[in-house]
């Protein structure tokens, strides 16, 4: 194996946190006469175009508090739900920054924190981030952002940046994350990658496939796991 | 007194650490002949020089680190000392990493973390601030930095930027700072102000005006004092 790295950057939604229980659970929580589990998934479908259209440059550089706003408005017409104000459509928009860790997240990053510089590299905005670390007590050293990259991932501005942050070279940074593309983009950039096994991040009716790839530097069940591995 | 702030903001270099006294003591430690304190306020005072050629264009952006070592080189000069390799100029500028928090800022900042958002906003760049903070034990929030917003402080573009990052309006942060150029320039763009004294920045033999401005919202002898006044 590679030389350990100095800093690990994770992937945050999905990796370290468990965004569909926590936003079905918040839509559940509303009342609105429609199920969490569903609507959760339709949210974040669309998050992936709506970053694709930033990244190609149909829309301005915009944060994903908003993109995540833009897609709500349309998922709440799909749903057929018209009775929420402006100030109830922004408090269920925050719901984002209220996301519940996996139960080994906040253990598993305190014991790679004794040893490495840990950080966050999301397309999570840094005031959604913070807010998130905050309530779930992600002990992060520094909070990175497609925000201060004014990027998203997988955009290489992103992996690069990190290592630019810390001075060092892209191979003594490592990228964890629960997603086989985010990974592929590090890997693309001379970053070391440790995938996490996530195999309920869409729920338990559509379990994932977390198929080990050998291209990445490790593959960890989860974030205790990762630390056992890295000797943390 | 306005409503308390959800943000704190925090200048850091002689706010939060005691640059003059860690960089002195390790110019002492290099043996080098001469004497660490005024070598310390010879390299402090290449600093605002060297941001305001950025501010005005003269230089091109460039990190906090990259200007300490320019300054370096000519301080090295100054003081006649020939002897340092490339690597020991480099490790030297890391001094910067490895400033000493003030006796109260680490308890006065768990405090205030109890209450509010704490984040730096410095000058310093996002990978010193992050060192610093991991062996100092400071346990911002948020890692924030001139690096961000890529402008220096006294630009408005920080202190906005501060605000903006958290979708707050500006008299919603405060930022705490021992000098009051800086806190001038916050309360311009609408930000609450807090002044720390810190008598002894600039050793021990340079006491400094440590004067109440009462254009400050809050005006503390310490960290632990701010924490006490916003009942933290």
């Amino acid at each position: 194996m590679a030389a350990n790295p100095q800093v690990i950057a994770f992937d945050v939604f999905g990796t370290v946190v468990d965004w569909y229980s926590s936003i079905a659970a918040e839509v559940d929580a509303l009342g609105l006469g429609v199920p969490g589990g569903p609507f959760a998934l339709a949210w974040r479908a669309g998050y992936a175009p709506a970053m694709e259209r930033v990244r190609r440059g149909e829309l301005p550089w915009m944060r994903l508090d908003d993109l995540h706003r833009l897609i709500l408005d349309r998922v709440l017409a799909e749903f057929g739900i018209g009775g929420l104000d402006d100030d109830a459509k922004s408090r269920l928009n925050k719901a984002w920054h209220r996301l519940d860790p996996w139960p080994d997240s906040v253990a598993g990053l305190q014991r790679l924190k004794q040893c490495f510089v840990i950080c966050t590299l999301s397309n999570g905005n840094l005031g959604l981030l913070t807010d998130m670390a905050k309530r779930a007590g992600l002990p992060w050293d520094c909070v990175l952002s497609a925000e201060v990259f004014q990027h998203y991932k997988p955009d290489p501005e992103t992996y690069l940046g990190v290592a630019r942050v810390f001075d060092l070279e892209p191979a003594q940074v490592m990228l964890a994350a629960a997603h086989q593309a985010d990974l592929d983009g590090a890997r693309a950039c001379g970053l070391q990658t440790a995938y996490i096994e996530r195999p309920l991040e869409f729920g338990p009716d559509r379990p994932k496939d977390v198929a080990r790839d050998p291209r990445n530097t490790c593959h960890a069940v989860d974030i205790e796991d990762l630390a056992r591995q890295l000797g943390a």
